[in-house]
């Protein structure tokens, strides 16, 4: 065993207690079958039930330096002991964020749905790779089962997908297939000798779009930024003049990147408009759902996806609004044959044709870019079937309502102002502390602006060593940095948004 | 609930029985929380417990249609009750794939690490999303660590990198910092205006590369493919005649991607040789040890990675040779400013650069192309915890050593042909029932070529059928149909080798 000379009591006393309590109640832990076993009880108790307590602490802070002396991170020629384990364990838990605590508002994900948990774990001990039947059989129908649910949900009448390694990457394949549609050579020769491409997304797209322009050999300069209504919404008419213009110039438009539900805002591009446009001008319509697809399994809210059927492809990360456990992101299109030519390729030692016992169909593999895939299917589909289609509705109904109830709250409230009525279940607000609050409200005053923008990352400050919840902030465009709430988690109760606003009230007034 | 029509014990009456067993033993399950205790109860069983025991089937094979019968997969607007849940767990169970038997040779992954196992698990509660340090502070520190470690492994003295979802996908990182280090304005400006750009890989490379080449716009027919020798590794003669070659037709060289160890054969490219190359002509160089990696922690056998100190980046995947749970990749290069350079935007909302608390260099996320990505080190390093750095190297030794035990059975035994003495653990062989075995061995001959090439997918078809193993086999340019043992898991024995070709033998001597 490494000696590390670290001390574990001095950053974190209560769980030296917890592991006495191992020890006394089952003795010395002596083998992997029992250190599985401790390890998984610590797993259920820090993970799953600390969380149900709203007073266990979201997080407990510790700067770089701080934590690196709390966890001896470093790793050794010599193994550690299973006692030494299970405190390394511990204190992985102490010091972690608790993303499925109820007051964890911080990203477009959070919570943790117990059937979901499961599959995961059924996951990790099956530890399949899919890309053949032959490897991965329950799965490869499993995705075939969700993904057609998925192209159902959205409209597809013959759609076929992926799941994918993040929502970046989703949207990268989309910008994939609506550049090779165009111009199918390029998956041989290239994008040399081939004309200037573009593609149009809104200004608050999400950053990948960017990212996936450079690494796809078409340039930031290329993903044209369309402005946006004062909601945060794609002008459409804008779409067009740029499109326009860039014809004029030369250039090919070869895709839109359309958003339903943006980062920030939480704003819903308008697809038919956008789709009218597409069609007029024969442009692949992408639409990056990773955050608001999942109001598309509701009656109330779906109608803020209206015309996304009209679309080439979609992006939706059930793992956020859906509260599918992190990562599981789908990737469908309207045009399968597109989704194979674009990204197959002869691989014999792979996808053998001669086998005998299943048509080669099955190895889903080569309508993908990557080789390996690790298994999302599993998870989403046991909390699908432990829910319904209903209970998973249920869920992203509720959000809304909080989502409502926090912004009654936040537009009666003294020194809290909304940036905009919510469409999603975003709600971004300013804060003012009581010296502001006789302050005329006015974005053209400079010196308020810099006022107002200088309190979020203080409360943002007091709250993370507080560990009381976690908000997101930033500013947008000329809009000083403001509150961004996200409302997932099927936890979250009314009592939860007062929590949000009393705190920041409480942290922040004085300020 | 929803009434699915299936009946379980037409399938698989052995899962009832346990299923009852559950219920008896404590009463009806009828919360979320006994659900989950369940669920683990059966997960651990049938998932660590059967495989420990090589009398249990590698894979109780159904074909599509038959499996669509064995699980109702459809979901359902009402969710089902915890008692139909549970059986159709056991159904997941019944008819996935055993990738940690010992008997599983398929791919280039295997096993199930316990320690990695509860890494997973721990992973999977707290649920987090690696891009900044306020959101994932453990893992942050964590992947640091375990970064720097590879880095010292290889010999980049101060190099940095990121876990990534795939080999392939950090073969494309190495491709993009490299076209990048050349043209720092394809970032912006994208591929238009840029020479034509080529880049090198042995025929025998990994395909990703070619599917990387697509999509960042290269092209295939840009990515042109060196010769191999007569052992499958990168002939640095050719390289250099077609680096010279593209030079004289206007081309610019971008990257040399060598291989540490080929997907089929095994081969570890002459690293020393081409960084020559590279050094001389001022070209990038990548190298793909993916799998070959895992023999860089050995003394025995780091020597075929020899000189990979002067490459500029690597992939390697610990999923692999070192038998972490998937997913488990890593990409790392000796030049941490190129990747920040390449890969970082500017994001308000995500990487505030007023925060307070910590410095904005924690936020990994501007170092990738991710925005929300998977945190994958956890696993890992508690599996390097528990093991030490020498029982990981011990682990790769014995796997190097039953794969050369095998080798030597079928070097001795009647029917079986090694295709050359491997240089990993790749084992790679022709079998030949009884009636073949007087032809002249003559790879010339056409007709035996084809007698030999359909061997193997009768054989595949009959261990598949009985379950007993699993080995995969492919063609290899004009070498006719051959198995590819692949040999990791550190539970498998001599008597395991012993195993497979007696197995073989059987189910293949009267074909």
């Amino acid at each position: 065993m490494a000696t590390n000379g670290y001390s574990n009591a001095q950053c974190n006393g209560d769980s030296l207690e917890q592991l006495k309590h191992f020890k006394t109640t089952n003795g010395v832990v002596d083998d992997v079958d029992k250190f599985v076993q401790k390890a998984l009880e610590l797993t259920i108790r820090e993970g799953l039930e600390k969380i149900k307590d709203r007073k266990t602490p979201v997080i407990n802070f510790k700067t770089p330096n701080e934590l690196e002396k709390c966890i001896d991170l470093k790793v050794y020629d010599e193994p550690e002991n299973h006692e030494m384990l299970l405190q390394l364990c511990q204190q992985v838990f102490d010091y972690s964020v608790k993303t499925g605590h109820p007051h964890f508002f911080n990203q477009l994900y959070a919570g943790l749905d117990p059937y979901g948990f499961v599959g995961q774990i059924m996951t990790d001990v099956l530890n399949p790779s899919i890309y053949t039947y032959e490897v991965a059989p329950v799965f490869v129908l499993m995705e075939r089962v969700l993904l057609k649910k998925f192209c159902d949900i959205i409209g597809y009448e013959n759609g076929d997908g992926t799941f994918s390694p993040g929502g970046s990457y989703s949207n990268m394949l989309g910008l994939n297939l609506a550049r090779f549609s165009k111009f199918p050579q390029v998956k041989e020769k290239g994008m040399r000798n081939l004309p200037r491409m573009v593609a149009l997304t809104s200004s608050h797209c999400h950053y990948s779009n960017k990212k996936n322009a450079s690494l796809m050999g078409i340039g930031t300069d290329d993903l044209i930024a369309v402005n946006t209504d004062e909601r945060g919404r794609m002008d459409s008419a804008d779409l067009e003049r740029r499109i326009v213009a860039a014809k004029n110039e030369g250039a090919v438009p070869i895709a839109v990147i359309a958003t339903a539900g943006t980062t920030v805002l939480g704003a819903f591009d308008p697809l038919n408009e956008i789709a009218d446009i597409c069609q007029k001008y024969g442009i692949w319509l992408h639409v990056d759902a990773a955050w608001g697809g999942g109001v598309m399994i509701t009656d109330k809210h779906r109608h803020l996806c209206d015309g996304i059927h009209r679309s080439d492809s979609v992006t939706w990360n059930p793992h956020k609004m859906m509260m599918a456990p992190l990562q599981c992101c789908v990737f469908v299109t309207k045009h399968p044959h597109i989704l194979k030519e674009c990204h197959s390729i002869h691989v014999p030692y792979l996808f053998q044709q001669d086998k005998t016992l299943y048509s080669s169909e099955f190895d889903v593999g080569s309508k993908v870019i990557q080789c390996g895939r690790k298994v999302d299917a599993l998870k989403l589909w046991l909390m699908w079937k432990a829910r319904g289609t209903n209970g998973l509705k249920r869920r992203v109904e509720k959000a809304f309502e909080n989502a409502r109830y926090l912004s009654e709250l936040v537009r009666k409230r003294e020194g809290f102002k909304l940036v905009m009525e919510p469409e999603c279940t975003n709600v971004c607000f300013w804060y003012l502390p009581k010296r502001l609050r006789n302050t005329k409200w006015n974005l053209n005053n400079e010196e308020f602006c810099r006022e107002v923008a200088a309190i979020p990352p203080r409360i943002k400050e007091r709250m993370t060593e507080r560990g009381s919840m976690l908000v997101g902030y930033q500013p947008l465009g000329n809009l000083p940095n403001f509150f961004r709430m996200i409302v997932i988690n099927d936890q979250v109760e009314r009592s939860d948004m007062e929590f949000v606003v009393n705190e920041i009230d409480e942290m922040g007034k004085d300020l």
